[in-house]
């Protein structure tokens, strides 16, 4: 993208974040802070939209899961912006699920992390009427690279239309640190997740990939990126198996 | 509705269950139970449509808030069904929310008790690869009197096509006990509270309300009921107010 292009996109999101705010009525925001690129800019985008006064920040680490390092970026981010902060270590809130009767799966684990960190949103936002702010972007959304009712439990998606790689040149127009920028992505459900290792594929491949399969291009155009067969089936039947993540849940019908 | 019409519409229902399953490729299902009449409603439906053997009920009373007796019918129900189910006091997940930096007002404390039912039963679904079942009628479901990523976090809704009336009917065609039909209903998010209270309407009078509205009738039709307008405003204006909770959480647009 060209600078022109970029500052367009900054200014549709800062409007469009605006009206959201003054249609629902809410004056405050609330957001998980992991000290990644995706919190980061989202964090800097609401603040630069509402004011970084109605702006809290929680940062909620799993001790001996997430990287103290990740937590001190956050922290930091939110002085950068000027915008309050707390730190909830989640783990008291994780321990009852240890010795459920059904013993919980790793998978089962892992969500439950990121369900909690929603809970505690909503609990920051029911209390002062605050919007929560989702922070995934559209490379995540279309593939449901998300905790259904984790992550995915947000009032708006405030970069969930901005595919990851467009999302790192939006980054450095609104001043997101390149440290954080240039960090490996990993949701740190587990210790030494990646996103690239999770999903087989580069986000810059990814990209490409996704461009074509919006735009509706024909297998002949996608075959043409060279990637393996094996690789393209693999996104495309990751999309369609996680369209439940992009929908209300289904009312059974009676008519 | 007569005879012929609940079983046309228990079949609907049956064969929508069965057929959600089959797509998405799980067997199993878990359901929060509160001893109300629409868990009950649902589990034996889901029940009827997969096979007791496979449904798996969570009951989550906050001792202090649920009553016993709910608890104990509950218990009951699974019996009657012959499903396996679990007692998870959840009052051990909530502590850890009472000393937050940000102070929990009442109405957080109350939907996060909510929400961590849906992360345990969520818990439960990611270990035994299950889907996760709604138990909102369409009273509830259209005034969005349910708690956002709370009882509203599910895969699929049930009875999320009946008005409470009907389910009255459904219920007593499918057999749940006369004495969970004939409750009081409540969310018994806190203690005392009854839904007729909050919602300052009784069930008949708001489903008679709400046919009107479905069947999108004028004003004068309404007024025709004979209900106060200040009752009718109040209640279409919730619907409107809470239809954020009907719709996935929206992406701010950049083109």
């Amino acid at each position: 993208m060209n600078n022109e292009e970029i500052k367009r996109i900054y200014g549709k999101i800062i409007s469009g974040i605006k009206e959201y705010f003054a249609k629902s009525g809410c004056k405050k925001a609330a957001i998980g802070l992991s000290g990644g690129i995706d919190s980061s800019v989202c964090a800097k985008l609401v603040a630069d939209a509402i004011g970084k006064e109605n702006v809290y920040g929680i940062i909620m680490p799993v001790m001996g899961v997430s990287s103290q390092e990740n937590v001190a970026d956050a922290v930091e981010l939110c002085k950068m912006i000027g915008m309050s902060y707390s730190v909830v270590h989640i783990n008291r809130f994780l321990e009852g699920f240890e010795d459920l009767e059904w013993g919980q799966s790793n998978i089962a684990k892992m969500n439950s992390a990121s369900r909690i960190r929603g809970v505690l949103l909503y609990n920051y936002a029911n209390t002062h009427n605050a919007l929560v702010i989702g922070t995934s972007n559209k490379t995540e959304i279309l593939l449901g690279y998300f905790t259904k009712y984790g992550d995915g439990a947000v009032d708006i998606e405030a970069i969930g239309e901005l595919l990851k790689t467009d999302e790192r040149e939006l980054a450095r127009f609104i001043g997101v640190p390149e440290k954080i920028i240039k960090k490996v992505p990993t949701a740190e459900l587990y210790h030494g997740q990646t996103d690239e290792g999770e999903l087989g594929i580069s986000y810059d491949e990814l990209d490409k990939l996704l461009r074509l399969y919006i735009e509706k291009k024909s297998d002949e155009d996608i075959a043409g990126l060279g990637f393996d067969r094996k690789t393209v089936d693999k996104a495309f039947e990751r999309i369609k198996a996680n369209e439940h993540k992009r929908n209300m849940p289904p009312t059974i019908k009676i008519s």
